[in-house]
This record gives structure tokens, sequence and C-alpha cells, in this order.
């Protein structure tokens, strides 16, 4: 394993580049990576070419000194022209980077976790190029253990982006909603993780239109049929509960098998089979429990792929809840928020760009 | 299409070959196809050697006369020796061999539907060995369509073996369970089908356990490890319910990502996992509805391939529902009694073989 420290004795920002760039931020996953050069104000002021996620990085390597020199080489690829030019600028990484299968594995927070307090918990990576700052991921214990990573990132950057820096006190409670391959369902007060939920919603659509029966009667569409969506999304929430999303699955097969749902639109409705199954299981879980009597219920936000969300946000409007997209580069104002925390980044000056 | 008739005239039973044998039964099936040589009482006189399902025997046919000609080799392969032998002894079918992607599509007879009546609607596909009679599935229409072919003619067998030719009008309920690729759940009176579910957990849990992320922290076990899928029973029926199967499922990663299950352990967990859910909802759904207050809830029979049938007696239990698995030729029972029925094969005289 590579020497780490998690006692990150708060580094002096460095000086900003010619360009005042003044952070590396990385968003480092298991399929991708991105790579960002901002300033103090969290503009982004370059881009890297997209790199590699941790399993392509490490795919064929066995030993640990491999898989460190792999990634190394992968960050230097990246990020490496931004250090020469500007070596005292500050690294900052979250996502699998920081998983027992990424770089190093950087110990989860425990829940319930301020998000703020998440800079007092960075581990340093030692590069040639200095260290790599990385964000931990977030554990909740218990029967159902749930894990993240990455997400705690982009968490803070939507509360950011919806709420501001500042926090009145008087907000109430936050369900975060993260759509994508496993759609994250938070529950946030402030900036405080509660609890959270972790749905394979996305994963297993993927395996049933590409590889169950179901697939033997749907064609692709051309385009997104919004239309069979939102009847997938009817017919999960006024369906009888038995067998759950397994039996209304069978649907997908038998409504072409008589007729009356069109082969382009399979897809589409059980997309809405599934969102809508999981929209109305965690909006009665998260937005009835948690919260006291009379309370108001939380304001649900949803961040991720843009026609995703807008899925998410159809079903759930069936339910009655309106839940705004926040969009943006969330990750990069968490790691910004991330950073000033940390003392990696001094606040932009009153009154200059 | 071939020439069909689906008014079979009552045709007289045919005189039994030298050997005894009055009934070709055929269970043909999406991926299998068995032959049946039986006697008046049903003995199984002689097997074919397994025959090919509808899938490989269409494989790469486009026109309905080639698919005819190709189910008409396949059948002749099966059963030709006997038919050669017997020219006279009748042939009773069923299964997806007679739907619109077999060898001719048989009208669905609808729910409710008494199975002792299917004999009167058969359909009769013409061969050089004389006609293939073919027994209907079942439909039942709705916003969430239910179909079946082949189980029809189980669950008659599975009614037989467990009470015998005779009916004594007194009985409870029965919920036939059909565990399989897509499990069937049956509410049934006497012979009278009521309603029933198809639930794709057998199907969901391959593509899963295959394909998805939670095979990546597994290890295929020599045996089966009935207490890891113990655990994941229990864990579904006491599981808040916040986003259903596909959000407990993902506890099959987290568990072993904290060392908390066997790698060795996460395929049962996960068949347990599902199989709870289906049955802890199916349960609730098909034992508590459709019941008269007061009245004895239905008995609750098991059939199908013994090892999983095992599972969901276990997870049964745990719900305190006892399910005896009915075992032997069902398929075989059923197909013998609607040859009765249909008046193709005569009851075996009393005091004889």
């Amino acid at each position: 394993m590579p020497q780490l420290s998690s006692d990150p004795s708060a580094p002096a920002p460095c000086a900003p580049g010619p360009d005042g760039s003044r952070l590396v931020a990385l968003d480092w996953g298991t399929t991708s990576a991105r790579a960002y050069l901002l300033d103090s104000a969290g503009t982004v002021l370059d881009t890297a070419p997209a790199g590699r996620g941790i399993l392509a990085v490490t795919d064929g390597l066995t030993t640990d000194q491999e898989r460190r020199a792999a990634f190394e080489e992968e960050f230097e690829r990246m990020c490496g022209r931004w250090l020469e030019a500007h070596p005292s600028v500050p690294v900052l990484a979250s996502g699998m980077v920081g998983s027992n299968q990424g770089w190093a594995d950087v110990p989860y927070q425990r829940l319930p976790q301020d998000l703020g307090a998440l800079a007092g918990a960075l581990t340093e990576i030692p590069t040639r190029r200095g260290p790599v700052h990385v964000v931990p991921g977030l554990l909740a214990d218990g029967v159902l253990p749930q894990v993240m990573r990455g997400e705690e990132t982009q968490i803070l950057g939507v509360l950011e982006s919806a709420h501001g820096d500042t926090d009145t006190g008087e907000r109430r409670g936050t369900l975060v909603v993260l759509p994508g391959t496993h759609t994250k369902w938070v529950r946030v007060e402030e900036r405080r993780v509660l609890d959270f939920l972790t749905v394979m919603t996305g994963e297993v659509y993927g395996l049933v239109t590409r590889h169950s029966i179901l697939g033997r009667l749907a064609r692709r569409p051309d385009a997104p049929d919004l239309g069979a969506f939102d009847r997938g999304v009817r017919t999960s929430l006024g369906a009888d509960p038995d067998g759950g999303i397994l039996a209304t699955l069978f649907s997908a097969r038998t409504l072409p098998l008589t007729g009356r749902l069109a082969a382009e639109q399979v897809d589409d409705y059980v997309s809405g089979l599934m969102i809508g199954a999981e929209v109305a299981s965690c909006v009665r879980g998260r937005l009835a429990s948690g919260g006291s009597p009379g309370a108001r219920p939380p304001e649900v936000l949803l961040c991720g792929e843009p026609e995703l969300c807008r899925r998410y946000q159809r079903a759930l409007h069936q339910l009655g809840v309106d839940a705004p997209v926040v969009g943006g580069d969330v990750v990069t104002h968490g790691l910004r928020s991330i950073a000033l925390a940390a003392g990696l980044l001094d606040p932009p000056a009153k009154g200059t760009a």
C-alpha cells in the first residue's frame, strides 16, 4: 500500500498559477475520470481529456505496486501539463479512486456525517507532483449497509448550487436523488447526511431490456417514447403490489403479445415500470419517515444525466412531488467547497473576479 | 398456417398397441421437448430422447411453411418409431408448441377456466402420422395480462397427484406455485383456475448474479449454502420496504465489501433475497385475498425442479406456511387426464393393470 496520511496538517494555500489557476479537481470513478483546472471562484479554466476509470486503469494488473504506478501514470497524463506549469496548485479528488479497488483505500466516514466536515478527513496520496488529497466516501452500517464514494461530493455541490454557500438554518430537510446505474436517495438536513439508500434500477433495467425474454418482443425505438414511459409509471403506481416489480415486469411481455403495446414502446414502458416502482417506494419511505408530525415534507432535488433526471421528474410528478433538476458542474462545486474548508484554497477576495 | 380444427368431434379411442400403449404425451416447451408413451393407466412405457424446444426448432427459419416442416420433422424424430409400431395411438401435446412462435397458434382460454373443460378446446395439427391434439394455454386479461402455456396441464397433474381423481367438493382453495424462470402463482378452487401471477425472479436472478456488479465480489460456491439463502430470505422479510428488491439487492455488494458476507455466499444470499421478496409479496396477496372472512387459507402446493422447490419451501416456512412439494410426472398425469376427458383414451378397465 502507498504511504498515506489521513492527518492533513492544514497545508497553506498555494500561490495561484499565472492564469489564476488554484485547484486541480478530479472526479475519478469506476468507468471514467474527469480533471478540471479551477480558479478560486470555482470557474473551470481548463478540462483534461477524459481519463480512464479505475477498472480500465487496473485491468490485468495484479500487484499493488503495478496498480499504484498505473494510477500515477494516468494522473500524469491528465494533469501533468497543468502541474508542470503551476507546480504549487493543490489537487483534490473524489470517487472510486479512493476505494479498495482504486489508488488508495480511503476509510469511509460513518453516518450521520456533516459534509462540511469531510475536509478534515482527507487522505493524501504522495506523487512526484506532490500529494493528491482524496475525499472519503460514506458508510451507513446496518442489516443493509450503504456505501457511496463520489456522491458525497456531488451532494455538497447540489446543495450549494440550490441554496448558495450560506445556510439559513431554517430550511426544511432535503432529499437529494442522484439517478444512475445505482440511484442514490439521500436524506440531508442542512449539510448533514442522515441516511441514504441505493437502488439498482439502472443496472437491472439494462440487463432485462438487453438480455431477458422481454427483449424478444421489443424493438429499439428511434426516439424516447415518454407516453410509454408514463404508462409504465402509472402501471407501477396503480399496481396490485403482488410480486412487486419482478411481477409487473412480465406485462412488458404480455402486453405486446396481446397487441396492447407496440414493440418500439417496450423499453420505455419497462423504464417507466421500474422508475415508477422505485419512486413510489422511496417517496413513501423517505418523504414520510423521519419528519416530525406536522413538519413540512423535505424538498426533493434531482441531479444526474439530464434525460434520466427528466424521467425521475415525470415519475415524481405523477406522485404530486415537484423535484427541480440541479444542473451544472456539481462535482467541481463540491470539490471547491471541500478545498476551501480544508485550507487548500483561499476564498476569492471580495470585489475581484 | 396449417389447417386446424378446434372442433374435435370426439374421435373414438384407438386400439392400444400390442404392448398396451395408448397415448403419446408431449410436453413441448421453449427450450426442450419431452415425449412419453403411456398406457391407459398413465404408466410411462417408453420415453423418447429429449427433443429440441421451439426456439431451437425454428432457429433461422423465416416462412410458416419451413417452420411447420421443421416441427413435423422434430415430431417424427421423437415419436415416429412409436407411431410406426402403433399407428392408431393418439397424440396429445401441451406447452409453447401451441404458441404463435410454435407449431400452431392455439387460441388461449380465458379465466376463470375449469381445467377439466380444456379437453373440449383442443386444436388439431394434421401430420402424416395423423392429428396432434394441442392443449390451449390460459389468458387472464387486465392491466397486467397473464399468460401460460403448458402450466395449465401441469396444474391438472399436480391437483390429481395431490388429491386423486376424485374431488369431494369440500376442499378449501389451492395455491399452486410452479417455481422456475418465470414462477407462476395460481389460485385454484377445485379444478377451476381463478387467477394467476407470473414473477420473473428466476430469470432476473440469473442476470444479476452473472452480469451485474454483484458478481464482482462473488465466487461460485462448491455446494449450495442454505444458511446464506435463509439469511437473504430473512433480510427480505424484515426489510424496510424502501426501494423494494432492487434496493435490498445492493446489500449483496455492501455486505462482502464490509466483510460480513463471504464471496462464496453471495449467490445463495441473492437467491434468498429474491425468493424471499417474491414469497412475502405473493403470500400476502394470494393467501389473504379472495377468501371470504373466516375461511380457511388455501393449501399451498409446490411443483418444479426439486432444488428450487426446496428453496421456495424454506422461504414459505419462514412465513409460517407449510407447502408440500408434489413430485412425479405431473405433465403426463395432466395430459392423460385431458386425453380421458377428450375421449382420446378409454379409462382402464377395473381389475386390470
